[in-house]
């Protein structure tokens, strides 16, 4: 049995893709005392990977050269040599663009069959946890107030947006063009949603958050975040929650910020992150498995399958081609590797 | 008699100076039934004053041009026909560049005789109000900690520096020249003040900060606040006070901001303004008060004489060539102008 692997080739100039992998096969190593095997069945694609195979610290290190590409999976223990991880359960952890892993306890969570590979991937990790976290214990949703959300047809803004309407607030999404700006809309409910390439966006924003932004949850940064900036509603709240504008640029040390409104309106900004939180995944995602059995909050992902494919789905993924979380299979429904 | 004002005569390029004022004079008025006269004695200058002399919009509004050029003062009311304002009583107000001012009793406070001319227009306003207030109301000092301010010689900066001390906090200044920075470390007693101005500035900052800023208090923004950034701990807490890099400079609107530090330490931004709590006013001086009686915080202002030469002080103060408050008296000791 052999593993197939992507291991990071070299640094991208600008969006990293299948040029800056290489496919790496080798065969499948016996366990030792206190491991397991784990099957691969489905990825999660973030932005964090990609901005890891460039040469900057953010909150987390750089990939090295020939490292393996890690990221967020659903899997099966295949084989045993642990008693904490039996044999058939399936778990979810950061394994990497790989069929199968190696693992101690530590690294994974035994995951229940009340929900799905997709719902695990998405929901109840980063894409669901990140604005229910960055919402309950920093920002507060207030009826009647409105919600701005940048990278709003995304993985994580497809939830904040769902999130602040189920909270009462007034949503505004901001997002790249005519399909996901409709998507928003129609599919997710906002109120409106503003396309950051059109000519006219600082106009629309501006209109859109006729009463002041009271929160902005900001996946993007950049200049888009400066255009926020000057609709803020007085002691706004802003979570600064992704970079992807300084991760996509060549220089991530600096953002232009619009201090002069985020200073005149008071407001305060909140760098956000969800591992500072671990303690509550498990409450958290006892409140989100909730609102997605009463079908309150909605999965809207990108389904893509084949390990070989997942390099240039990152490129495209990166280059914002794709709606709400990318996920690609990894096995057929008889476990045969794909 | 007669009354001298200073007005906006022009905007400035840069710093405002004696270019950008008209000195007119006037005779002064009949007072109306509920009003009351008061002769200025004492005047205290802000880097708002120059802000305002340019025409952009912060949190509050530019000077007109023709506009008597407004700040904080003290003086006594010699003339009354307003029972709530009765003659001889000391006040504190807005009430600008002026010899006398008409007055309504909500523009000014009456103050006791329990602090100087000095002391209302300094430990109990805005140097001694606003740390007081952003420290105690947001940020929360905590010993053992370290507190950064920049514009630490300055009129908000040695009061910040002090409650910084009292707090049992390690307190780093940042001041422009060795006069300023040995001002902080001997007189106010940081533990360390760096020269902005040197070519060893980052490093001497990095050095300083060996263990991460917990709070920096921010007077002054710009490359300053970015070189800050590099050095947060963890979950550190920036109070946005005053933007004097941006104020001074021809592009109000932009810093630019690293925000990949702000980021990756988790902190917290807080644009502040003392003016959003005017209801503790009065409970922040009863505490200021008891500090300075106990001589647990000390005074440390430039003092200058003149009405004349109000604008020429100006040019000096924004163009950073003085320490602490600086105060002009336009009566000397017999209650004649000077």
């Amino acid at each position: 049995m052999q593993n197939r692997q992507f291991i990071l080739k070299s640094r991208p100039e600008y969006l990293a893709g299948p040029e800056n992998f290489d496919l790496k096969i080798s065969p499948v190593l016996p366990l030792k005392q206190g491991e397991a095997r784990v099957a691969v069945e489905m990825v999660a694609l973030s932005a964090w990977q990609g901005m890891r195979t460039k040469d900057f610290k953010n909150f987390i290190r750089p990939f090295d050269l020939g490292e393996l590409i890690d990221c967020d999976v659903f899997g099966k223990i295949i084989e045993t040599k642990c008693s904490d991880l039996p044999e058939g359960v399936s778990v979810v952890g950061r394994l990497g663009w790989q069929d199968y892993a190696v693992i101690k306890p530590e690294q994974v969570s035994i995951v229940s069959k009340e929900f799905s590979a997709e719902e695990w991937l998405t929901a109840l990790s980063s894409p669901g946890q990140t604005p229910y976290l960055a919402l309950s214990q920093v920002a507060r949703p207030m009826p009647g107030e409105t919600l701005v959300v940048s990278s709003a047809a995304g993985a994580i803004g497809v939830y904040t947006v769902q999130l602040g309407l189920l909270s009462g607030m007034r949503v505004i999404g901001i997002a790249g063009g005519s399909r996901k700006t409709e998507f928003v809309t129609t599919k997710l409910g906002a109120h409106a949603c503003v396309d950051y390439k059109s000519k006219s966006f600082k106009a629309d924003l501006a209109n859109a958050c006729h009463d002041g932004a009271n929160i902005y949850f900001d996946l993007v940064g950049g200049e888009t975040a400066d255009a926020v900036s000057e609709n803020l509603a007085k002691n706004a709240k802003i979570l600064m929650v992704g970079r992807v504008s300084a991760n996509n640029s060549n220089d991530p040390e600096w953002d232009p910020a619009n201090m002069r409104h985020v200073w005149s309106q008071e407001a305060t900004i909140y760098a956000f992150s969800r591992y500072s939180y671990k303690n509550l995944f498990p409450s958290v995602n006892a409140k989100i498995g909730r609102l997605l059995k009463q079908k309150l909050l909605k999965m809207h992902n990108t389904n893509f399958s084949g390990f070989e494919n997942t390099p240039s789905i990152l490129n495209q993924m990166l280059s914002g081609q794709h709606v709400g979380k990318v996920l690609i299979k990894y096995a057929d429904t008889k476990g045969n590797r794909i």
